[in-house]
């Protein structure tokens, strides 16, 4: 399988030396993998970063900027970061009113946070830690305990990041960020199988003809194999497991996104949001938002996700608020 | 080969009923393939308006929003719209200053354009074109006479829809674009052929250790097919052949953009930044600003894009002028 890389090996720091090169916005810790805000830390807010394994870009450090994330940490493909990675970025952007880690649910990414919040906390930082579990497909998956983190932590990103920018304390924070986290639901579909760097080739095989429902963002089993389907009955079946989780009263207001998994055409994400919306009318749900792009993507995999998240005042205004990352910008 | 689509001949439609669904700063043409802001035409404003066959997403619906283009016609996939659909786009867009066509250099685009400014004309309408030829792979191709244009094709919108906002005429708004014209160049690569929803199975053959370089954004034959190379070779034979063509003076400042072709992970976009920002160095180029990301795409195709522009103080501001559209945001 071909792919615009050179070694293997060397993906992820090449990767974050072409993104610094490309915004001056960023900077990247020295001997780390890790990118934070130029002029992190900043005094007097709560730093809010976040980290996992590489292959999701943009997702980390694609949203570090004012409005979103003070840091994101890289670790290799599919791999979670080092604590010791996580524990310097958390210190490195520590502004005086403690730091939010902003954790996806996969077992080492939730064993290596702790670890480096307590490292960071003998240093004398204060750090909170949520985690995000919006992934409705499965209970319990190859590397999580529990329901994977997937799309729906962009919008904890953004209202985390937003709460944070506006002053609140480092409690305030964590709240809205919790606030995100019990009320987002998301599923995926994979037509096609990542590959990674390392293996170059596909981490699942998958009939020319079948997709896989309920799909991990690793390639981590879903909820079954079914033969290829239209669009419109592909977005039905993601759509209904997650309102069916979510079990929102009729006139609820939510914001959408339609993922792409990395190797979608945005084209048919398109295709996708116009039946997503027919099916929010159809519920009675009253859209006040919807994204439309590659926000947590799988390497080069084909497929989509679909994220719903109900909105009250307080969420719409933090979303609403200004950001400014080199994939998310929200104008003043 | 598996898509998130309907039935082929919808997806067009479909994507564009998707996209206004998304974007309230979007407005569909009844009955008609064109998308243009909301609020056109802007009474007093040249209307900027583009077009081409669909395939190349967010190009260049994507653009349409305050500070680029006010109109973009869809053709079918890698098919020119036609010239009632152009025409009905100019006269909807012209708010009596007149309206400026930006025009990738295929012949059945440019001679739709044509016809309908014609047609447009004879309602009344001042209407002016230009025609971008960035790709320096090849002199004439299929669909073709001259060179093809390509990703060079943005900075025409972002530049001319700058000069427009800020109260150009229609002749100052022409010159612009066609300083963006003379001092762009553009090449790109394939490693994957692109696939149609139509035909359903690649539209060129590509072995599994080959890559076509000068390859067209229709999957058009490129220079030549060599043996798949690491990232930094291929970035090196692209931009040399960039910069064979433009032939810029030690010290030009420049704007560089890495494009994605639609399945090529954003993590392999900055890979290949890395090295094309070490070439800039050694060329002794002042880059000014970089771009990284998916601008003009050729359905799922993997591969990139290298270009080069060319920049004096007047580009630069006009580049740093607010945009709000769904593929391109710049605040104030």
């Amino acid at each position: 399988m071909k792919k615009l890389i050179n070694e293997p090996e060397d993906v992820v720091d090449e990767m974050l030396d072409g993104m610094v090169e490309a915004h001056d916005s960023l900077r990247r810790l020295d001997g780390n993998e890790v990118i934070v805000r130029d002029g992190a830390p900043i005094n007097g807010k709560v730093g809010i970063v976040s980290g996992g394994g590489s292959g999701h870009e943009p997702t980390h450090a694609g949203f570090v900027g004012h409005g979103m994330l003070d840091g994101a940490a890289a670790g290799e493909i599919f791999t979670s970061p080092t604590a010791d990675q996580l524990s310097e970025m958390v210190q490195e952007c520590d502004g005086g009113e403690g730091v939010l880690c902003v954790v996806k649910n996969y077992e080492g990414d939730v064993m290596n946070f702790d670890t480096a919040a307590d490292m960071a906390g003998m240093e004398g930082a204060d750090v909170e830690q949520v985690v995000v579990n919006d992934d409705v497909a499965v209970e319990d998956s190859l590397y999580t305990s529990g329901r994977r983190g997937v799309c729906g932590t962009i919008l904890v990103h953004k209202v985390a990041g937003a709460k944070a920018a506006a002053g609140g304390d480092l409690e305030e924070v964590a709240g809205v960020a919790e606030k995100v986290i019990d009320n987002v639901g998301t599923m995926g579909t994979a037509l096609t199988s990542c590959v990674t760097p390392e293996k170059g080739e596909p981490t699942f095989d998958l009939g020319e003809e079948e997709i896989e429902l309920g799909i991990g963002i690793h390639g981590e089993p879903g909820t079954e194999r079914v033969d290829h389907m239209p669009a419109d009955e592909i977005t039905d079946r993601l759509t209904e497991a997650v309102l069916e989780d979510l079990d929102l009263d009729s006139g609820t207001e939510v914001v959408t996104i339609v993922n792409g998994m990395g190797g979608t055409p945005l084209s048919e994400l398109y295709v996708v949001n116009r039946r997503l919306q027919e099916l929010m009318d159809d519920h009675d749900l009253d859209v006040w938002d919807q994204w439309v792009g590659d926000y947590m993507t799988s390497l080069d995999m084909m497929g989509c996700s679909i994220t719903v998240c109900a909105v009250d005042d307080e969420i719409k205004e933090l979303l609403s608020a200004p950001a400014e990352t080199p994939a998310l910008t929200v104008s003043e």
